[in-house]
Formats: structure tokens, sequence, C-alpha cells
């Protein structure tokens, strides 16, 4: 059994809006142990809406669409579906929003119509439709195992997740993101899964994230360790920060961020020194230096990062071009390391880069 | 002419990341002219990628496909678009990365291969796909006409848009944010295009955004005023901050943020006194009024916003249940605006529709 996850709506075709259900469906679909075969966006227009679902309807025997349910002019989705089923469809309740959800099905064949909302259609999805599947199509389950590392690159890895895959037939991914990879392995004996996952995280053990994501990472360690982190930010404007405040219970051992985007708040939150500013530039060795120090005296925290550089598009020289940027981690009462990153891409890629380097760094510090 | 957007790869299909990169295609090539038909999403097996860049060459005259060109274990794109050409194909230069792009071209049937990276991808598509397109298959210009709108709901707009739409045989979409919507006025008529943006704007002029975003239109007015803004954010903990530092020169009028996560750097940073927030909790009308006072008085900025709330999960009362959330926003010199709100959903949506709450708040407030 296949299922093919469609999104109905000239937003996301336009690429007005990035189509983030598409991705929670088919994350959530393939946990549960179901195989996704493809995605597709169809647009508003009925003309080409009723033959879109149709095609999916004859790829797959279930097809579940989310978008275009709602009462304003360019929603279609049910209109068009009713077009493809002799039978009325059955209603799926909505928990959190006003609009409905539906289901037929028919010749063997089911299609879900889902709120675009994405909090609706998440609440539908888990409520509704996952218990339907559950009960009616129950998944073949492959064992699936997950390896999260961190500083870490594709070709480092690929060798050896090529020879596991030959010895075992096994169903390895590798995902590069930001802060380093993950590689999911998964097959249907249990016994090579879980060898196959032991061999990739001795062989890359000192990369090895003990979580999902280096914040969460961070995160349980400073809480088990009953220590405290603070920032002092300037060119990653408190994403740093928000990245942290974005896991539940971060209060517990996060403190707060100091993002200082003036030079006058630098010198009047962090004590960094007129001097210093006029003599190195914001973005210097001597100015983290001096933030870090600052941050430390001011909150208390016993492990603290404070970060200096250009995102660009604006700022650069030939001396300190865009994307050159100043940093100082460390722990109260040690000297903390002061390094210069030479990051590469456009503004939002340099904030993102240098949040992920960073929390990087700090956790090889710490781990 | 239509054009089909295709993603290869499972890291997309299985939702471990979200499709960025056909939310870029599609939108530039709208705006550049082209209609985009469909977007789908193919594994990287060979055995299903083959039959799926097929049917997408069936439905289509171009096609672009991103992803799976790498030189790891599960790249295949290339290898699967040989089996479906006589002719071989022509190499697209990457100015950024390693990986090389592709143009297949037989029987009056294109197809692109980019690398999957987004910043590959968004370079080559602008160096050689667009020049390409724009040379051999020049677009049927639609005129277009773009309104940004905040702290206004879909409900309110859509009657209107309805009788423009009647009036004019207008293409208009409705694409709703969490600080407001936006409305695309699309025809192949300029002078009905702009009458209906007139109607629109006209219509609902007191919350039409100057800018794209809301963000931007606070941005530009800070600068072109000569005023300057900071922030003291705990429940927000650093993302306000960093969506006004994501733009581009933001440092001409944005100070800094204070993210006190911690009390004792509400008391420390912003001189709230212990005993109110012993007596009132840092969320509550007493403590946002002390932290914007704070504010101001550290850094001396004209505007400030001060916010603190319970972003859940855990942390919520009976009294203050999860999305409490007060502030204090004003100028230097004047009593601030001190409110609560009470905001849906869960950590990142309390966060984000937070977030865009107070910045709509700010603009009304200026403009």
């Amino acid at each position: 059994m296949s299922i093919e996850v469609v999104s109905v709506g000239n937003e996301v075709l336009r690429g007005i809006i990035v189509n983030t259900n598409a991705a929670y469906l088919s994350r959530r679909l393939i946990e549960e142990g179901w195989e996704v075969s493809c995605q597709t966006t169809l647009p508003d227009e009925k003309s080409l809406l009723t033959p879109g679902l149709n095609e999916a309807l004859i790829r797959n025997s279930v097809v579940i669409a989310t978008g275009g349910l709602g009462a304003t002019l360019d929603d279609n989705t049910l209109a068009c579906a009713k077009e493809l089923f002799s039978k009325p469809p059955h209603e799926l309740p909505n928990s959190v929003g006003a609009a409905l959800g539906y289901l037929f099905s028919e010749h063997k064949k089911l299609l879900f119509l889902l709120p675009g909302v994405p909090s609706e259609m998440e609440q539908m999805f888990e409520e509704a439709v996952l218990p339907y599947l559950k009960k009616h199509l129950p998944a073949v389950v492959l064992h699936r195992e997950e390896l999260h590392f961190y500083l870490l690159k594709e070709d480092d890895v690929d060798p050896l997740l090529r020879d596991l895959q030959k010895e075992h037939k096994l169903d390895i991914g590798i995902y590069p993101s930001y802060s380093g990879l993950s590689v999911v392995v998964r097959g249907p004996k249990k016994e090579h899964v879980v060898s196959a996952r032991k061999a990739i995280a001795e062989a890359f053990k000192a990369s090895l994230l003990p979580a999902a994501k280096l914040e969460e990472a961070i995160h349980d360690w400073m809480v088990k360790h009953h220590q405290t982190l603070a920032l002092a930010e300037s060119c990653t404007g408190g994403f740093m920060a928000s990245q942290l405040t974005g896991i539940p219970g971060a209060s517990e051992y996060f403190l707060g961020s100091i993002v200082t985007y003036a030079n006058s708040l630098k010198e009047g939150l962090l004590d960094v020194s007129s001097e210093t500013l006029k003599k190195y530039g914001a973005v210097s060795r001597e100015v983290v230096h001096e933030m870090w120090t600052g941050l430390i005296k001011k909150t208390g925290a016993d492990y603290g990062i404070a970060v200096s550089g250009i995102a660009g598009p604006q700022g650069g020289t030939p001396d300190k071009p865009v994307g050159t940027v100043f940093y100082a981690l460390g722990k109260k009462g040690q000297m903390p390391e002061i390094n210069t990153l030479h990051v590469k891409g456009n503004r939002q890629t340099v904030i993102l880069r240098t949040t992920k380097k960073l929390f990087g760094f700090l956790l090889k510090k710490i781990l």
C-alpha cells in the first residue's frame, strides 16, 4: 500500500508559502511505518485540481490532501473531490478550528481532505486519519534507527554506509543539515538495523549527538550538570537565543542573551570599553573578549558565548569581508577560547551557520 | 507552456527537511511571468524516480528538478534522466559549489537538473536556467499586483475580492500569514489589475502594510524618522530580535534586545525589583512595566517593547494559562501601553504569534 500526500493551493504552488504540511504528514506517516510514494502540489483551479486528484488516486490507494477547504473564493477541494466519487464523504471533526475534514472511500481508494492551516491539519491527522489508517490499513513496520552527528560531513560517512548497505540490503539515508547530518537506517530485520547503527555510531563516536538536535544536546547536558549558559550576541541578533529558548524548559539552564547590536549597548550593558571599540572595531578578537568578560560578570553564568561578525550583505571590508565572525566561548573562571570563523552564504545563512558552529564548539567543549 | 518543479530526495519525501527549493523555484518562475502547473517530490530509488521523471515530462514541456546529483550512495537523478533521453545533456556550471547541473533537450521537452543544496540551486537557476528560458521560451506576462495587510483576517477581505474577481475576470489569491495576509491580483489587462489594487487598498487602508513584511515596515519607518528601537524579551527568547535583525541594515535603528530569561537577569540588567517579581510573578503587568522602564533607561531607545509570558507547554496555571502574555510598548518619555494577550497554539506558535502581534501594535502606534 502506498500513500500520496497532496497539497492544494496556489500559495504553495507559487512559492508564497513553504510547504510545511507535506513535511509534517510525510514524517509522521513514515514514523508510523507507512511509505510515502510521492508528494504533489496542485493549483486551486477546478479544471486542474480535479484531474490532479484523480491521477493521484490512480497512482495510489490512499491520498491525503490538505488545503482549499475554507469558504473563500479560491477554495475548491471538496467540490472537486465530489466529482470523483459517487458516495458522499464522511466528516472528520476539527477540535481546534472551524473547517471540517472529509473522508471519501470507494473502490478500495481512500481520499482524506484536511484543512490547510497547519495546527488544524496536524490535530485532525493525529485524531482522525491516523487511527483510521491503523485500524483499516496496518503498516508493514520496518525497523528504523536514527543517528545524529555534528561537525561532520556527508563525504565522511558515505564509504562506511555504502558497505553496510551492501552487506545487509538496508535502506540508508544521509540527511545533511547546517549543524551536521543525520543517518537513518531502515530494514526488515531488526538485528541488521541495530548492528548497522552500532557500527556507524562507533565509527563516528566523537561527533555523535546524544540528542536529535545540537540545542537539545546542550540543553540536556546543562540541566543534568546544573550549569547555566548566557550569550552576548551581536551579528546573530538574537537568533542563537531563539534556538535555545525554542526548546521547552530552557529556563532551567538558559539565563538569557544580551543582544548588543549597537556599540552603545556593548559599552553600556557589557562594559566593552569605547577605546577598544575605536581601536579594533566592533568585529574583533579584542571586542568579543571584552563582551565575554562583561557577559560572565553581568549574568554570573557558568558558560558564555560572545559573538560579533559581519552578516552582510553590507559592512564587509577587504580585511574583514562579509562572513567574518569573531567569538569567545568558555567557562567562568577560565580563559575563553577566542577565534575567527569565515562563514559563507547570504545574511540568513551566515547567521544560521555561525549559530550551529558555535553550538557545536560549545558541545565539543562540555562533552 | 507549463513548467513542473520536481524535488528529488527521500529527505524531502520523508519530511526530514522542508521543501524550500520548490518554493524558491516556483516563486521566481511566477515572478518572471511563467506558470507552474505542479510541484512533485520523488524518491531517490531508481525504480520510482525514472518513471516519475518520465510522467512529469509527459505532463509538461519543461521540468526543473533539484536534488540527487551528488556523489553519495543515494544520488541517482542523472542516471535516471539519461534513461529517458538519447542525447547526452549539456552541463550547467556551478559558481558556488562542486556539483554540476544538466540540461536535457529532445522532442520539444526540456529537463533541467539542479543541485539540491539551496545556495547552489539558486545561483544556477539565476545564472543558467532563467537566461535560457527567457531566450528560448519567453513568458506570457500577466500584470501582477501584491498587497500586504497586517492585523486583518481572510474573512474581512473575501467579499470585496469576490466582487472584483467577477467584474473583470481577475485571478485573485488571499495568502494568510501569522502577521496578517497578502492579496495577489493578476490579469491580462493592466488597467483592471491596477484598479482592483486601488479598490482593495482603499477599502482596507488602515491595515495596509507599506512593505512586504511587518518587520520591513517598522525598519523603513524607524530609519526614515531617525528613531531607535530596543526590546526586553522574556517568553519570546530572542525571536523578536532575530526577526528584526534578519533584515539587512537593521543596525541603523535597532539597538538590541535584552533577553532576560532568568529573573536574576530581569533584576540585574533591567532593574526589575525583586519585590515586584515576588509579589506579582514574572508574567505580570507590573513586571513588564518595570522591564520597559529599565529597558528605556539602560538603552536610551526612542521606542521599546517589553514582553513576558508563558509559551508553554509547561508553566501554565488556572489564573495564567499557557499563552498568557503581558507586554509594555511605547515611546520614551510617554506612558507605555500595557496589556495582556491570550495567544493560542504550541510553544513555537505562541512565540511567533506574540511577535507578529506586538510588531503589529508597534506599527499601528507609529504609522
